[in-house]
């Protein structure tokens, strides 16, 4: 059996960049498969009945989230720069990544907007800057977002939401092994080893 | 200079349970002393407006929590048992934490009461409960127990739990190493890292 895991993203999560940045090599160093799942965090948001990201809404999280941010990616050698917008709308890049998943370049698509927004710090809701990557990724990208942007296009993102929610994905980044959920990019390295090797690893050494 | 974690815990709090269990063995292997600093998550809950816990107001989360920590507590060989009632009252538990902070047996309590809730589906609200550990600690269970629900004694905690608001200790369990936070049992080996080298690891091996 073929070892896959499912990579749930919202542009507009600030640890799925780590997370992105770091899926597709530390997957395919333990010999596993990444699947990109792109959604739309506010689905679940609107579900608790939230209109804003829970950032705003529990402030002491809020900026122990940025703190956390700033200090992982410096741990990990991560360009990072406190995004002066959020959150941003990534609604045209989520649209290319559920449309073409499947692609050779979606990997390098996907990393090259995070580190648009947090690196950066540029509108990643500019189609310029979105065509921009495509064009350097060797892809056609007016006829890209044409197709991102038409109205089956607009479908299948909303289609894939709504299977995130079905499954159960209440926040980003959120990996799939099979029926198992891990939530975070706390947790993406445990993800890759239980894809692995269907158990989770017994110990933990930091260095 | 000492090198000393703070770890915020709350009895109620599920993953709580795993941390707790480890840290004072985790930090002595790392040559860190541990205080122990119990507080009353439901005080930052009300500062949310939620009136429950967020299991309960976010089923996704709440369902994902309960698997989780049936898998954590199997890999680390810990006993775990779904408490039947969820959250239990742990007043009383958390009073006298808060009372007999500094003394020698506080680990052995606090891992006999999160023992009797999380792996012995006991009701740690029950004060026979609590006088039992004490008494097998060798304690004045009467004398303690009384002393914990004098004026006094509850006084502590309040002054406690304000002063985890006021540090920002917005969920459980929580470390703190100086001003460095640390949130979740996810991250238990990273602060307790972080305490020992006074930097974050660069990467983490798991086995």
């Amino acid at each position: 059996m073929e070892k896959t895991l499912d990579f749930w993203f919202e542009y507009a999560s600030p640890y799925s960049y780590p997370a992105a940045m770091r899926v597709e090599q530390l997957a395919e160093q333990a010999g596993v498969n990444v699947r990109w799942r792109v959604f739309l965090l506010g689905a679940v948001f609107q579900q608790y009945g939230w209109k804003t990201t829970p950032n705003e809404l529990f402030p002491a999280k809020g900026n122990y989230m940025w703190h956390d941010m700033q200090r992982i990616c410096a741990s990990l050698n991560l360009p990072y720069q406190r995004p002066s917008t959020f959150p941003r709308n990534g609604m045209l890049a989520a649209r290319i990544s559920a449309n073409y998943a499947e692609s050779e370049w979606i990997g390098d698509f996907i990393r090259a907007v995070y580190t648009a927004n947090f690196a950066h710090d540029q509108d990643i809701g500019n189609s310029e800057l979105i065509a921009n990557i495509l064009d350097k990724l060797g892809q056609d990208s007016a006829q890209i977002i044409a197709e991102a942007n038409s109205d089956e296009g607009k479908q299948k993102l909303k289609q894939q939401t709504q299977q995130a929610l079905q499954q159960d994905v209440f926040g980003a980044p959120f990996m799939m092994v099979g029926n198992e959920p891990f939530w975070g990019n706390d947790r993406l390295e445990q993800a890759i080893y239980f894809a692995a090797h269907g158990k989770l690893p017994a110990s933990v050494i930091l260095a």
